[in-house]
């Protein structure tokens, strides 16, 4: 019986997709300064806002709904005057503290490494 | 005297810039499959034309001379018949082992949540 051949990419296939699929969660210029400063708790839509310099009310409202449909941010409508809206990673944006500490450690020495300092 | 209001993005914004720097690294389509079948060992440039499907010669030229630009692969001429181009991951680039296994177990868990398997 002929035994197939495997390409190498289709045995880490399943890794590399896997990889994309996490990249693409996180890519584009602000989803990440996003999560960042989620990470340090709730925040208002207006404190984001004024916290992240240079992005738009446009873009993290564009961004904050990217965020909220692939379960890593809630919403909640605050009963204030005027109305507030409230955002908070989940437990589930949570898990994403590990993949941000690699990727930080790593560019931290790649910066380190290319501009020496 | 008075004392500067620090803003969230301030306080995180090295370790957002160094996750960007990581990211930058890593972006593209086609960079991360590369980085992967390297992981598995050296290969020559026909190798791995051949191994990644849908590449062409040209864009994996272009994005093997961004990772030896990156200090994360590098290159070398082989005295064969034809002349052959090896490929290789630096001591460095296999420093990005930790940052792909985040990435990739993160991505394994979050595609199981959105489409269940």
């Amino acid at each position: 019986m002929e035994e197939k051949v495997q390409t190498l990419t289709e045995k880490c296939s399943k890794t590399i997709l896997s990889v994309h699929d996490a990249m693409d969660i996180l890519n584009g210029r602000w989803k990440i300064t996003i999560i960042g400063a989620l990470f340090l708790g709730k925040m208002r839509f207006t404190d984001l806002l004024r916290e992240i310099n240079g992005i738009s009310g446009k873009m993290l409202s564009r961004e904050l709904k990217d965020l909220e449909i692939n379960q890593l941010v809630t919403r909640t409508i605050l009963n204030t005057q005027p109305i507030g809206v409230e955002y908070e990673l989940t437990e589930y944006g949570r898990t994403l503290e590990n993949v941000l500490k690699a990727l930080s450690a790593w560019g931290t020495d790649h910066r380190k490494r290319i501009t020496g300092k």
